[in-house]
């Protein structure tokens, strides 16, 4: 028999419902902004957004094995507390606690980037794979990462937090802001070298033959591919799986980056390790919330 | 009722061996060189040192649990092959194949740097901790990682290979040869910085207060502190320790590496982290091998 799952992805602009069941099919889907007047959804919304998406599927609450919930941050499995500053500011939320009191159902929480490595290792370009690497490329930059099958949290649940890579010794002051694979190769960094508004103009631009626009796009993939190739040489993983708006753009990146990987990273490594663009887009974070929900062991 | 466990550490220049009890006390120890008449050990030689230092130790096969084999190299657990270039030469050798018929007890291989890793969180500065990092810096540079209390191998018995961490954009060849992280903070490239024959030499030159050795040496902390930021940021480990030869001069590496891995590396996980130098040195491959014996589930 399947079972049902109800998954959140609680992002800092939309928040995601859905009922995914264990053979991965989505039977019902919702979305709402995840502010209300300037504030974060408080837990009631949240708890009633999420029955009404249990309700469309045509089931009740007891159909349901439990709730994954993921979160754009850092959530700390020890103490059951997350730091989203898109959500709740510079503060920590007591969020495990929050939630298991107002759900029929057990949850569990995990980070976005948790999310997405695990759902795209149950239903995406890595399916299958036990060490598997999800690189989200957008204003910022991070990752999930799934070693022999289980989830690399690290010890406070900051694992992942590769933005901070240190790609140059050459200091440069963005880098204590943001760390040094952020500040030279997510999305606002390539509109820096074109001195555009947004990466989305400079891609055009290249598309369009624009020289400088062109050596941007260049420059961007050197240090995206350093990123990886990092990331294939600590981890020797199977696959790492490219996401996040930059990706928007693969086109132009996602050949290029695969090329210079193989330059930097361990020359045993590299090959056995593919490099793939996500096919689930943001819907990997709500099967990886899912799939949190169905591996839950019941109490 | 303790539980004793068979180690062996087969090092590209010497093969250590150890009864190690499940209290970590060490019952009997012996140490040869692995190459003799320039081939490395037989298997049959290997067999009938490991049975002396069982007999050293008072015991019988019979009282061994298991044996721990840990190499320098590679070690495949999916095809229980390792490639280990200072003992074979380039050739993959069938270890597990080898060796699991020739001893009398069940038989566990890892890499070196997965027992120098599991030995620091059994017996060593990293104690007790579930998420760690060994790092060694010697001639080469390479980590072993524990996850959550696993080991993080990777797909293929690679992972940890962060002497290929991609660290400057401005491309050298040597980087092609050993990786960049190994090229600019390994032993040679200190070495090379003061035009001097060994890293022995600057370490003393610079303890001596000559000017051009103590700048060779914070160069390479500023290497060292970026490839050990970058550990921290992807693994939020809660300790990182160095060993190998370059350690030697821990007098004038770890307080500097300490306090620019701060400056890299994520600003939450960095304060989480120690950074420690290891107190049990080669020792902890031995206590590493005997850990892989003792956690061996009896088939």
């Amino acid at each position: 028999m399947s079972q049902a799952a109800l998954a959140i992805d609680l992002g800092g602009t939309k928040a995601s419902f859905a009922i995914i069941d264990s053979a991965g099919a989505i039977r019902s889907r919702s979305k709402r902004p995840s502010h209300e007047g300037g504030t974060a959804l408080s837990f009631d919304t949240l708890v009633a957004s999420a029955a009404d998406t249990v309700r469309s599927a045509g089931l009740a609450w007891a159909d349901v094995r439990a709730a994954g919930v993921v979160v754009p941050g850092i959530y700390n499995p020890a103490t059951g507390r997350a730091w989203a500053p898109n959500l709740w500011g510079c503060d920590e939320v007591p969020l495990l606690d929050e939630l298991r009191p107002r759900f029929p159902v057990p949850v569990v929480v995990d980070s976005d980037r948790s999310g997405y490595v695990l759902g795209e290792a149950w239903q995406g370009v890595a399916r299958g794979c036990t060490d598997v690497v999800f690189l989200a490329v957008g204003t910022g930059i991070g990752a999930g990462i799934l070693s022999h099958g289980c989830l690399v949290r690290g010890s406070g649940g900051i694992a992942g937090a590769v933005g901070w890579f240190a790609l140059d010794p050459r200091w440069r002051d963005e880098y204590g802001r943001m760390g040094s694979f952020e500040a030279e190769a997510a999305g606002p960094a390539l509109a820096r070298r074109f001195g555009a508004a947004s990466a989305e103009d400079v891609a055009e631009a290249a598309r369009g033959g624009d020289p400088t626009a062109r050596r941007a796009v260049d420059e961007t993939v050197e240090w995206l591919a350093m990123g990886v190739a990092n990331l294939v040489s600590a981890l020797n993983p199977q696959v790492v799986v490219l996401g996040g708006g930059l990706m928007q753009a693969a086109d132009l990146f996602l050949e290029p980056v695969r090329h210079a990987v193989r330059r930097w990273a361990q020359p045993l490594a590299a090959p056995q390790c593919r490099i793939e663009l996500t096919r689930l887009g943001e819907d990997a974070a709500l099967f990886g919330a899912a799939r949190l929900a169905l591996l839950e062991e019941t109490p």
